[in-house]
């Protein structure tokens, strides 16, 4: 599929473009403010010209910006859980808790098999587990096909797991960040889109391998 | 097979131990200084008592101590590659290096990928695999069957990855962590056990998803 290609991306324009899809910007080309919030609205991907490699599988990118969210948390995340739905539903995110909703001890890979797998099967856009390091829960989250996980201790870690690595789940220790820290590094998670082609194409490596191991 | 229990355990009790296996020391009981040299060499691990569960597979442990390592870097990690080879073949582990050789660009699941391959294969006890923020090396080797990697930006979760997670591979953000930060992280992975039989139950379900889906 040949994709359409804009030295200058106007509202009209923009309401033009399939939802969902992805369209090239010439270099220098420019976007109006109007068309930014539509393209938004319209879940549209702009990437600069020759950044679109038709060959590579188009579910590739996870969803951004992100609507639908699953979480979930050991006995050790439940504050941190509590805070971040508030959060997310506060700013207009759907949310599905996947537990725990008590404090009695469980077991990270339960939880976090579980949210990994809502996000698999496209229930939710992305997923948020939340253990003592957020460690484990990485590591069982990326043993669901399908699914990538990153553990990030901070904003810049958000952004990078999303740009470079397309992460549909991020996992947070509770006793490594405050809730404040939690929120602004869930909001740049959720918002911060996979787009360049080299990134993708590593990205389909990874499902090589999950393919192959 | 039932587990030997001890209250004491000295240098000759060490010797009668079969290498590799796991031991039970009793509440308030002792491990004299010279068995400790013997069972570190003999690779024998010690838990409380009622700390070991026949009924999970023994192979749920990683290696520890570690003496034989495989190692891999994207472009960005060349550097910091070299350093950590020469840390650890200066303190007496083999290293087989997986490349790669030159600044020219690769992609971090290749690297990964034959890094965590290695460690599957039990060709080497561990692994480490640098990037530029060790979060998609983390991805991709998890994305290996029998593997778990954990990214670790200090010497805290390096302890927390192997104690709590069993993680066979560490990846490094190579412009996350200074050298000299990533010896003390490399040290204190490649030396830390797993041990708690609570712990070893969750890796249990880890595997079970890596079955599973």
């Amino acid at each position: 599929m040949a994709v359409r290609r804009f030295g200058i991306i106007t509202e009209a324009d923009a309401r033009t473009i399939q939802s969902g899809t992805t369209v090239e910007l010439e270099k220098g080309g420019h976007v109006t403010p109007l068309a930014q919030d539509t393209l938004r609205e319209r879940r549209i991907t702009v990437v600069p010209a020759g950044g679109f490699d038709p060959a590579l599988p188009p579910d590739l990118a996870p969803t951004a910006p992100v609507t639908r969210v699953a979480i979930g948390a050991d006995h050790s995340g439940l504050a941190l859980k509590a805070a971040l739905i508030e959060h997310l539903r506060h700013s207009g995110t759907a949310v599905t808790d996947h537990g725990t909703l008590t404090a009695d001890p469980v077991d990270y890979p339960d939880v976090a098999g579980a949210v990994a797998r809502a996000v698999a099967r496209r229930e939710a856009d992305a997923g948020i587990v939340i253990d003592g390091a957020g460690l484990g829960s990485a590591i069982a989250a990326n043993k669901v096909r399908g699914v990538r996980a990153a553990m990030c201790t901070s904003v810049t870690l958000a952004r990078y797991a999303r740009e470079h690595n397309g992460a549909h789940v991020l996992t947070l220790g509770a006793t490594l960040v405050t809730p404040a820290e939690a929120r602004d590094i869930v909001d740049t998670f959720l918002s911060t889109p996979t787009r360049e082609a080299r990134y993708l194409r590593r990205l389909a490596k990874v499902r090589r391998l999950e393919d192959a191991f």
